[in-house]
């Protein structure tokens, strides 16, 4: 513990922190007055656009996109380290069962952050204090590499189905969706759902990114790191939930209720779920790309959707105008994951398959600090000390 | 996610948030200069040598002592949680085979991570946000219940011996070495890490306590929490690693070799482990408990431990005066766990044994709170955007 914890050292700050600087990042931003957010020097929509899913992963843990030699090498690297080893592989059905047995919407991610503590021991994780900046990076993808398998593994498992092994010939998005069904998606699909998990790796500093980092702080593994980030995603004011706005959808059911049902939820002040950014003051731009990736799939669904947007917006500049309200990033995710024949309930799991590599590249860059990251408290209880009463 | 990045409202704040006040507590403070640390508004040195742990504990999550009709119930409440779930105990071997296939120091903090992660996940914890003070409450006492189940569990496991099923007719910390064991201890052994236990459960605002609390700002169960605390207490900086002062002591080795031994260190500027911390400027209280226990017990180890002890003080003051450093909680923990039998791997897991109680405390204070802990980054890498260079 190196921190000076004497009263007179205190400093006030705001509430949970809110706008405190923890880190220097090189890792990326997030604009929100511009409606922009980059991973290092570029736009996350147009990596999206352009870049494949691993090649993005490069960016974000070596710090540079790679050429098309580094590239092929790399993909070849991530796919590798798809397959787990026997012995995690053997635990997956036990935690597959105490996942069900919990019935919560944490199920998946409770599932995912067992296996991957266990995968962390099964490898033989090492503080990363005590090694080299490649040994942490290698370490890291190991973890995210054996993210989609655990995911796929825990989800079929849980519902009586056997696992399906990766295919290393298959990109990461690709090889995700045929582990989930056990068929090769077409390219389209498999296209929308790289551009989602290529938009969501990083997105700014956040809660889960914070507790990976804190934990990085301490110098413990990268198991460590990315299982407490994992647990701070599952609570349930972090975000990252896309089933909450197509339970929305849900909800209001038919285009002639959005009106009644929205103008009712915003006079009675309530949250719609899939609006709504505590930074963009503006479109989301995973929003404004999601849509596009939607209205390419098109059906009704997806002019559904459109239309509670349009009417929401609508309704907001009717009853609070002047306040700037779009979809966020979960709207059309939603509408994009259940195109591609996601189970709602590995919508969040799809998020966190990606952010893993975000956590990364913050375990990676927190690690090459040394100092412990640990803030005060204040103690506001009754004076001390008081007799401790005896008791027989 | 609820807070405002927008670039103007960043706040410089001191490296690591040093000093930063992030919450307000009644659970308990460190004073450094008065060499004095409390729970609630009681001694915590004097709750160890009045009450049992099972009391402390009740202090700790419920806010009171308890009477003795209540003691009791408190302490048959707790035992009946000992036992782990058949799912959960089923999936001990392989966590412990991954554990000795790491060998790493933190392998038992890791295959403490992972029981309890799963153990959360069987027993379908449910966000703190989702549920009322009470039920938290359970929830932290049922995890916290079935550490030293888990941890003596995992323990032979990994050394081809079966686990002891849990005594329910015995006091926490006897059936922790019962468990462990296999035997009943003595009395006097019992009381030893029953006072070490108690003057552990919590100490100020520490990087896993902070974890714990980042955790349950986001609203997540409260497996998510103590899973997270656990890898923030794996790391080498964190601290609560009792073995290293008894590597010192084994360094050493003879009386005569003290002399040159601390010298040659001091000179270098090398840290001594077991001495010093960052908040007391005087006599760790723990310390002192601790050494007047091990000196109870007597015998050689013990003697060359208070004579070491002696002469890097004296030697301190020679070659570094004015500065105080003093033995830390670490140094006399040693020897005294040492004496009571236990395994020097087992050293940092009984510190998490009873650490936990404390995480706890700070959760269910933390999840009364609803604003999440989510400080912000400043982006110092290259100006973006940049063009995507396109790969064919």
């Amino acid at each position: 513990m190196s921190v000076n914890r004497s009263a007179a050292a205190l400093v006030e700050a705001p509430r949970g922190l809110a706008g405190v600087v923890v880190a220097d990042t090189e890792i990326g931003d997030v604009r929100g007055r511009e409606g922009f957010y980059h991973y290092r020097q570029y736009s996350a929509v147009d990596l999206a656009r352009h870049r494949s899913f691993e090649d993005v992963w490069h960016l974000l843990v070596h710090g540079e996109l790679p050429d098309p030699a580094r590239s092929a090498a790399f993909a070849a690297e991530t796919a590798a380290l798809r397959r787990l080893p026997d012995e995690v592989a053997a635990v997956l059905p036990a935690i597959a069962v105490a996942g069900r047995a919990s019935g919560t919407e944490a199920g998946p991610l409770a599932g995912m952050r067992s296996a991957l503590s266990l995968l962390g021991a099964a490898q033989g994780l090492r503080p990363v204090y005590d090694i080299d900046d490649e040994r942490r990076r290698m370490d890291t993808v190991a973890m995210s590499a054996a993210v989609p398998t655990i995911l796929t593994a825990l989800h079929r498992l849980g519902r009586g189905l056997d696992p399906i092994e990766p295919r290393m010939d298959l990109p990461f998005a690709a090889n995700y969706l045929y582990m989930l069904t056990g068929s090769v998606p077409d390219e389209r699909r498999t296209r929308a759902i790289e551009h989602y998990l290529i938009a969501t790796i990083d997105h700014g500093f956040n809660a889960s990114t914070f507790t990976a980092r804190v934990i990085a702080s301490t110098g413990a593994d990268v198991a460590a790191c990315l299982v407490g980030a994992v647990g701070a995603l599952s609570g349930p004011l972090h975000g990252g939930a896309p089933s909450r706005a197509l339970d929305t959808l849900d909800a209001i059911g038919t285009p002639d209720r959005i009106d009644p049902w929205i103008r009712e939820r915003v006079l009675a002040g309530d949250r719609i779920m899939g609006f709504g950014h505590a930074v963009y003051r503006t479109e989301d731009p995973r929003s404004r790309m999601l849509r596009e990736i939607a209205q390419g799939f098109g059906g009704p669904r997806v002019a559904f959707a459109v239309e509670v947007e349009r009417q929401v917006e609508a309704i907001l500049a009717d009853l609070k105008p002047g306040r700037e309200l779009h979809t966020n990033v979960e709207f059309y995710a939603g509408v994009v994951m259940e195109r591609c024949g996601l189970p709602r309930e590995m919508f969040t799991p799809t998020f966190a398959a990606a952010r893993v590599i975000g956590w990364s590249a913050n375990v990676l860059e927190q690690a090459r600090d040394s100092k412990i990251i640990r803030p005060a408290a204040r103690y506001v209880g009754p004076g001390a000390p008081v007799a401790v009463p005896v008791t027989g």
